[in-house]
């Protein structure tokens, strides 16, 4: 078969097949004794790789046109990150939504999804808002290493309010 | 964004960026005592997932219409593993020399493809090609674990012709 030239390609369908092997859609919470509800939360888009694959990453901030990499120097990966809530609303998110990702990953978008568009709500800066997303947030599969348990962070929250 | 509809969807595209970030193209060699070089030279094309994501390993053994799937119940991963010349030659070399892969790995491809190339022409029977053979695998990334060295496997062969 010959090649396909560049013009023909679909490189957004590509960047789906690589993200849904190798993305991660997370959501986590840092303890911030100066916020009202005692946590910040945070949503973020991201894909690692070793420098032997990192032009991919370059590919998918090019196409995204948002976010920003950060070298790891202990494990010599470069990692692709978007965590400005606008962004992720405005430009990962429709990406996904246009060019769905197949893999069981496409449950935690569904869910990061619905965090995201409770965030733009303010839906995390009251008690209630925040319990359920921290509820979601705990019903994904891959959100990183968790430094607390869901019981943590909602008895936290519920003391300081 | 509206969801592309499944008809519309280029899955071969999705498929390559799949297997750009968690396929495996690989050459191993086995010692066999009773060929005549000595070793058995075994390319192969696969993609591990954990269960959770294993949907996409049946789509990309229906999509290319070969290989097998085999569970690995030490570390709870399915892996899709192409391994017959033919198989290799006429379906895998041909999809993804028309959908190519863009990242680091395009080089192990290249390189996999000359090996498959050389061992339909029996080259890997003789010593020189074999040699050859042994040189393009060792220069390829991702080649699985190797138990020998090159030279190990040089000195062997060029003892037993």
């Amino acid at each position: 078969m010959p090649t396909l030239s560049n013009k023909k390609r679909n490189i957004k369908e590509y960047i789906t097949g690589y993200v849904d092997g190798e993305g991660c859609f997370s959501v986590s919470f840092s303890r911030r004794d100066k916020f009202i509800i005692g946590w910040e939360t945070k949503p973020s888009f991201s894909v690692s790789q070793n420098h032997y694959r990192a032009e991919i990453l370059f590919l998918i901030q090019k196409t995204l046109n948002c976010g920003f990499m950060r070298r790891d120097y202990s494990d010599q990966t470069l990692k692709y990150e978007v965590r400005r809530l606008n962004d992720l609303l405005h430009k990962v998110i429709p990406f996904f939504d246009k060019y769905p990702l197949i893999s069981g990953r496409k449950k935690d978008f569904k869910i990061f999804k619905q965090i995201c568009l409770l965030m733009i709500r303010n839906k995390h800066l009251e008690l209630n808002g925040f319990k359920r997303i921290v509820s979601l947030a705990f019903q994904m599969n891959e959100s990183g290493r968790r430094h607390y348990t869901k019981k943590d962070i909602m008895d936290i929250a519920q003391k300081k309010i």
